[in-house]
This record gives structure tokens, sequence and C-alpha cells, in this order.
């Protein structure tokens, strides 16, 4: 499959990808959903508007013209389908449509360097899991020991809780170091700007269709509620979540920021790269027994740069596959007691390590709790983020000539507010009554 | 303060207290905002159409003709404020607008049986705290023995976590006992019904006006930034939750609904109630140090009733005030990482339990996980919560001849889906696609 834009064989966004993301430009302010085409977005509130989607899309029904991909995710993966054939035949090689008429096509094929990228998604709720068995492990070592590095419970089912669905921010978004309560030996905990600041390579899938409360998912069947997928940095203040997490799980540790890239690919966009996950041992419960391989081979990469740096320093290299939990064994999970997933809900992988030493996933493993720093160049290294790091994920599937890519997910750090500032006390002016 | 409408002493609805909630009747099925006064509801969609708010509200800003409270909570307190003094005035004895206008008193006046009500809040994120002291030192001796009952963090900050914003219902909604993985000793996990299904007796308040993503709202401004205050049962399924909880708190065993009361009391009717809360040892880090008396006098209950009683049995009797951290304390300590808050967003206080056997919030109290059974009648006891059983909490601030009430929360527990129905396998008309 060819377009007749040229898309050279590295790039994220061949033809065989087309992910959806929203965007605006500076003569049109308003954000509205296009796809990812070499290094052109391609305006689908336009197309929609000049009548494209006529016989996929029930008349009368805008879904491209607006804010959040929400509108679309609802319809469905019949129609999902669909829009995606036709785009592809509109961008292709030999479609005179789009290709032969020079006004219409600068008017909907947009430079994606002259973009502006919005949040594609108006997320309901975050879910994040923990799904890799080497992240569970190291971190099990870590702060439990080698004996009972792994809880009993977790071969057994997809470890998640609930996330911070209002902090989740697009790629590009500055992270403020976070302010907290931070506990040294044997002393009283401080209030301080935190010192193990940390990223989490994650994946994450957001819900296309959802279920009604009450009404589990089976395992078949959940993929069909999924639309597409992106990168996630689970951003993870480490002091602050050592101290606050028992009993009830992390709270201000991880939910002043987590990051996303900013074009979703459709899960059908991945269907050449799906592959088996590991042998499960023990066997899953029933309800978790997924007869269809359901993991994807997605390399993934994270690349840190300071402020010294001119060029980044790849830190960790993995791959999705790694993954011990499934995202169907995840919204199978997730269901089954009669939780409903709703239509723009972001589930999470957790953190994906793998076996290798240079395929984990956060600095907390990477840097062994920082008692391994990692060497940046000849004068710097990272036990954890400094101020001004520049952290960079990005992930591939590599097809034969093509890549099915997600973009990157990007964010710098910015320096904790000033504590006393924080402190400050009664301001007359303070919003306004 | 009279009204001209007659309201008994011990009515949950006098004209000092006003909570708003979003209702709908036969003959007008959209949902919009009324408040609560005696046996009726008054209707203020109506009156911000025939201009009653002209000078408090913007105008062109309708904010009562809406399915959620969202609109209004997003104006601040000077707003609420405004509005709730010119409806203690439209109300009050000695004013004629209403009470002399038989017509228009019949339109925007309607008996509270007649309507239908509505979650009265659209929820961004819900957040649960732990902030009573009593409740999480009787968990901790049943977890984890006398020695450790309180983790050493308790003390310091209120500890919360994120609960699931999709799965909070309406008052009336009946819970279904969910399914999920039961681990029983020496024996590998199994799928089944919930066996130790519990309520969990909380209140909770709604975030009015938010902060942005890196600002924390320092604890002298945290009240203004709360609308009002809800009861909440914050369902629980024990046995689900003992075996997935660690380490990242409770999932799937809190998931599955959580219920609100569907009258949302504004903060400044609780005033006269406030009250301070117990001296705080260690003192807390001085984003926590609250100067003003934080707590409020509200007197809690929960009745029981199983499918063979006729009338409900009071099962625990307690009071809001036996908290140790406070709301502008939670608040403060939630952004103080620079996690933002938004309008709509529920922040619940944790099972509310006393020093009194009698006053413990949850039946894994009150039974001492199950092995002190609560007798209801000659023939009938719990353990646990069983199908059939109606549970209702109820609150109020007793005043001098009067009360502030929150009405009630009530849930039915409906027997658990058949297992195999749940695992039933590929359905071709699933989801029509």
């Amino acid at each position: 499959m060819k377009s007749f834009i040229e898309v050279n064989a590295d790039s994220h966004f061949p033809i065989q990808n087309l992910p959806y993301g929203v965007f605006s430009t500076n003569n049109q302010p308003n954000p509205r959903v296009g796809v990812a085409i070499g290094d052109y977005v391609l305006d689908l509130s336009l197309l929609e508007e000049k009548g494209f989607f006529e016989n996929i899309i029930d008349e009368g029904n805008t879904v491209f013209n607006k804010s959040s991909l929400n509108h679309f995710m609802e319809l469905g993966r019949g129609i999902w389908s669909g829009v995606r054939k036709k785009l592809q035949l509109l961008l292709s090689k030999d479609e005179p449509q789009l290709r032969d008429n020079d006004d219409f096509r600068k008017q909907v094929l947009l430079p994606r360097k002259g973009v502006k990228l919005h949040l594609p998604v108006k997320i309901g709720d975050y879910t994040d899991f923990y799904a890799s068995k080497e992240h569970a492990t190291n971190v099990g070592i870590m702060f439990r020991g080698k004996e009972n590095a792994l809880m009993p419970n977790w071969t057994h089912l997809p470890v998640g809780y609930h996330g911070r669905a209002s902090s989740v921010v697009l790629s590009g978004t500055n992270v403020r170091r976070p302010l907290g309560q931070i506990k040294l030996p044997d002393r009283a905990p401080i209030f301080e700007p935190c010192r193990q600041l940390d990223f989490e390579l994650e994946m994450g899938c957001f819900i296309g269709i959802g279920n009604e409360r009450g009404e589990p998912i089976p395992i078949e069947e959940a993929e069909k509620h999924v639309f597409g997928m992106v990168l996630v940095n689970d951003w993870s203040a480490r002091d602050i979540q050592s101290w606050e997490y028992q009993p009830l799980g992390p709270f201000l540790a991880k939910n002043f920021a987590t990051s996303i890239s900013p074009w979703v690919v459709p899960l059908e966009a991945l269907e050449p790269f799906r592959v088996k996950g590991p042998i499960q041992d023990p066997k899953p419960l029933e309800y978790l027994e997924q007869p269809e391989p359901g993991l994807f081979n997605i390399q993934l990469e994270v690349h840190l740069r300071s402020e010294w740096m001119s060029t980044p320093k790849r830190i960790c290299s993995g791959n999705y596959q790694s993954l011990y939990w499934s995202i169907a064994q995840q919204v199978a999970h997730h269901t089954i007691g009669g939780c409903d997933l709703n239509s723009g809900d972001l589930l999470a992988s957790g953190t994906i390590s793998g076996s290798e030493k240079d395929s984990r996933g956060s600095l907390l493993e990477l840097t062994w709790r920082g008692t391994e720093p990692i060497r940046l160049n000849e004068e710097e290294q990272r036990e954890w983020l400094e101020d001004g790091d520049e952290l960079t994920m990005t992930g591939w599937c590599q097809g034969e000539g093509y890549r099915i890519g997600f973009g990157e997910v990007v964010g710098v750090i910015e320096p904790a507010l000033d504590r006393e500032q924080v402190l400050r006390k009664k301001d007359p002016t303070y919003i306004g009554n």
C-alpha cells in the first residue's frame, strides 16, 4: 500500500498507520480531528463537511468538527474500520480525488509542523495497570526483598488501580517537580521538593465503546471496545510514593502529571504486529483466558537530554510484547465485578520493563533505586530526573519497509514551586471572593 | 428564620438548609436544578427564566436549566451565597412574591414525592480519603495486628486514593453483588460472587471551583473551593479487596458502585454546626495546619432492612465530627504536589467510625470481620450484607427547633449475575459488530 504523499521508510505515519489526533491552526483556531500522514495532517472535519463519509457515518452526525475524538470513538468498530478504509483509499497512490485536485488538497492536507496539537481525548476515568512481570519483580525486590518480590495475587489477576484523569496532559507540556511529604530515616517527615523524580515507560489504550454498569465484558469481546493506543509517561515521585502509598496505593506521587502522545494509533493498524504473550502459569481463571494472541510487537525507547546536552541519550530500549497481561485481560478484569467503562477512558499498561537491564522502563529500576547511576556523558550521570531534563519516549512497529509509529511523548522538568510561596498566608484576592 | 411553607421540626429541609439537586417531572422530563424545601422542590430553572437571579448571575448565563449542578458550582462562593440569600428571602414567611401568587407558586413549588431525582453532579474525578482514625485503627488491627494497626504515615497526612468516578450512582439505584476473585486459605483463587459485601458510611464534598494544575490550594483558602456535601455509601467487597489490594490499593472491591444522596447541602448551611477537630499530635506540617475549626457536628445513622423485615433496624450511629482530617486539610493535601481539582470532583471522607462500638461505620468493623454477627431481630443476624438487604444512611445537624438534613442514601442488594452467563462465549450480536 502506497500513498501519493511521500513518506520515508522510517516515518511513523505511513498510509498503513493513519493515527487520529486533535489539532488547530492559526487561521482556524477551533480544535478538530485529523489523521497524521507523513509530514501532513489530513483535516477530517473538512472531509466530513464535504460529505466524504456520507455512506459510513449517519447523516447529520458531526464527529470530526469536535475538540476530542470521543464522538467518533463512540461509533464503534464497524465505523472506525469504514472510515479507515475510506481514508486509505483517498490517500492511495492511484486515487486522483485528492491527488489531482491541487486546491482541495492544499486545504485538507496541512503541514504537520504548522499545526497545534491538543489532548486528543476527553478522558473520563484513567486506570493504570501493573502488567509487566519484570517491573513488578524489580520493584518488589527493592521494596520487599527477593523472597517476597511478587505479591501472591500478581500472577492470578492484572493488578491495577485508579489513576487521576484530570492531570493527564499532552506531550510537550512541561512537568513541574512536585512538592510533598518526604520521610527520611530517623526523622519526622519534611515538606520539600521531590528528590526522586522518575518517569515510567507505559502504553495506554482508549476505550471506544463502553459497557453498562453491572454488565461485564467477556474477554472474547474485549478488544472490540478498544479504539487505539498511545504512549504514556506516568511521571512518578518515588520519595513521596514510598511514604504515602500504604495501604491505599500511590496518590500524590502520581497525580501531578501523566503525559500521553498526541496521535492515537487505531488497534486495526497494529494487527500485523500481533504476538502471543508469555505462557501464563498458573493458568488464569476462565474469565481471563484469552483465546487469541493479545500483545503487539512494539519497539520502545526512552531518551534523556539534560540542559547541557545537544543530543539526547537513549537510556532504555524495550518492547511492549514483554508484558504479561494483555489489554483484553485488563478490560475483562476491570469490568468483571460490574464496573462500567466509558468512551474516552484510558487504560495504561503500567511500566514496561523487559528482562535485559537496559530494557527497564523507569529510573527506579535502571539505577536500582539510585544506587547505580546511569551515565549520560563524560560530565553527567543520573540517579533521578533533574530540573531541565527533557525526557522523550517513542515507539513503533517495524513492518517491511514501513513503520507504524506512535510519534513521541516528551516532557521537560521544571523546578519546583518556591516552598514559601506555596505556604503564603491569606491572600485577599484569592479566587475573587 | 421561617418559611411560608410548613416544615416540621424534624424535616431535613427547612429554609435554613435549601440543598440543591437535579430533578425532572413527567410533564417536563428535562432534568433541571431545584432546591428542597419541606415536602417541595423549588424549580430554579423557572425562577431563572423569570429573571429572579438577574442581579446575581450574569445575564445570558443559564445555570439552572441544566442536567447537573456543575454550571452553578463553577460560579464561586459569592454567587452561591447570593442565590441562597435570594431563595431564603423568596421563601420567607413575610415575603408575598411567591406566597401570595397562587398560580406561580404552584408552577415553581412541586411536591417532592412527584419528582424524579437525578445524579446531581457530573463527577470528573472521585477521591476517597481515609480520615477516621478509629476506622483506620480498627482495620489495621484486623489486617495487621494491634502493634502495627496505624501505618506510620497516617497521623502525618490525610491518606487518600483515587476512586472510580463512573460508577458513582444516585441513591435508590440497586447494587448488584459483584463477581470476582476470592482467595480462601490454602486454595487457588476462585471466581465467585462476593461473600463479604459491605457498606461504608462516608460523607463527601463537591469541589465548586477548581485550581490550575501546578498551583496548590493553600489551606486557608481550601473551603472556598467547596460547594457542598452529601452522604456517601462506598460499597465494598471485602473478600475481593483483601486478595487484590496489595500493593496498589482497592480496585474492583470498590468500583462496582458508590452511592450518594441526591441533595447537595451547601457548606454555608453547615456553618452553625462547625466544630473543632481533635488535637492533632504530631502537629501536622505547615501546609496542613488549619487555623479554623474544620469539622461539622453531623449526626449519622445507618439502617438495615432485610427482605423479611417491615421496618429497618438501626445498626450504626455516628458523627461526622469524629474524623481526624478535615475537608480543608484534604483539599490542601490533594493539591500540594500540583494535582488540579475541577468543578464536580467528589472528595469522600472514608469510613466514619467513632470510638463507641455502635458508631463503627462498616460491617467489617461492626461484626469484627464477621466474627461477631449483629442481630437484626429474633430470626436474623448479619455478618455481611445479603441479597435483598436495603441499606439506608441518613444524617443531619440538629439546630434549635430545626434540622439541616442530608436526606438519605439508600441501596438494595441484588443477587450476583449468573457466573456461567458472564462466562458466555462468542455472541455474534455483541455490540453489533
